[in-house]
């Protein structure tokens, strides 16, 4: 099974990492972009079947290492 | 309007972040955690309506800057 995490920074958080992407699509010549905002994507090959195990499995993963819950928020997707 | 880029390294290029995640994950008593791999998420906001300039436009900005293509795929979605 697999677990698709979103790792994003909460609204108001500034975002250097999405400023320089967004400053450098501008010096590339896109005008037409407003914003940018980066984050983190990490795909979790796991153990088992079992859905609700998995989901709850991954929360207590990003609580613990992969978010920082201050400063970020996640999303999970578990696929089959 | 909104596109949302996942850029994420091609099956076989090895991946020392998400061997860390991993190996962390191991160290904090996940003991399910088959394989982790770590990309990154990119939300650009768009001006203007037209769903496929908006996709020609992030194409290229994925060929020109987001993606190191030798060694990254980049997946797009335009969400309204």
């Amino acid at each position: 099974m697999k677990a698709r995490v979103h790792v994003t920074l909460k609204n108001g958080v500034l975002d250097p990492q999405g400023k320089a992407v967004h400053h450098a699509l501008q010096g590339l010549g896109f005008a037409g972009v407003e914003d940018v905002r980066q984050g983190k994507f990490i795909e979790i090959e796991l153990e088992g079947t079992d859905v609700e195990k998995a989901r709850s499995d991954v929360k207590e993963m990003c609580e613990k290492l992969l978010a920082n819950t201050v400063i970020e928020n996640y999303d999970i997707d578990i696929v089959a």
